[in-house]
């Protein structure tokens, strides 16, 4: 069995979004996985969704125009800002020295953040739970359970509280 | 925002039974969450498997003379202890001081871990994922989805890894 000695640099992964549970997420793990284990490095995770136009040669691509894809490209540049610099705030607050990195990728978020935190070889994976009721969790599914069921390494889901 | 400034005393809850992957999970638990942080309370949650007898003035009462559900009861007696000492060992091996609780419930895992968590309000669930393949948690659901999706706190779920 492994002590606390042998503790090692962890490579936390957390998955962030524009949504208050991803945010809560974020500053449940700065409080309770980091700390002050400046050892670790913080991997900001965001997934933008898949394009939904298909390229202007496609038989479909008269859906959107140009001007539509364009405006489409840049509202997704300033979510993914707008988002990590709500996540660099929540790091800020917290007032510990660590290492952050950022990625963004692009598609199905259960299927990239899966795959990026094979990827990475993460130590950790925390994300928000957006609990849904049970009608759309039963229609939909969920990230957290895909990804809970899915990576391997050891998966947090945080919920916000209530109040 | 809250600053670590703020960090209080917690209350962890590990549910552990007889698998390989509960004592990881609680050893990931030590390792990853209580650390240096002696002001939370570890909580080892085990749970009895319901009684699979009626009262022996039930109807079904004769399916099990006295003797066998005495000695059902003396196995069930002698698990609990069994897993309550490897924790301890687990506990023991990382020189950590803090404080431990010891709860034994019985009944349907899932509800019973969710009830328990609940009840103590507790600031983090740890559970070990058994890993079903994909036909038997499909049929069987897997108690570590259920709590997730049904505690108010956090919940980790942790992944025995396979080397």
């Amino acid at each position: 069995m492994e002590g606390q000695n042998m503790k090692k640099e962890r490579r936390v992964v957390v998955a962030v979004d524009e949504s208050e549970e991803s945010m809560y997420a974020l500053s449940w793990c700065l409080r309770n996985l980091i700390s002050q284990d400046t050892k670790s490095t913080l991997v900001l995770l965001y997934v933008k969704p898949p394009p939904p136009v298909y390229s202007p040669l496609d038989a479909a691509g008269y859906l959107f125009s140009n001007d539509v894809i364009a405006a489409m490209d840049k509202y997704g540049c300033e979510m993914v800002s707008s988002v990590m610099e709500r996540a660099d705030a929540v790091c800020r607050d917290f007032g510990i020295d660590i290492k952050v990195e950022k990625k963004v990728g692009t598609g199905e978020a259960k299927d990239v953040i899966c795959g990026t935190v094979d990827k990475l070889g993460a130590d950790i994976l925390v994300m928000g739970s957006h609990g849904y009721g049970f009608l759309k969790r039963a229609l939909l599914g969920s990230v957290s359970d895909h990804c809970a069921k899915n990576v391997k390494c050891p998966v947090v889901v945080v919920k916000r509280p209530k109040n």
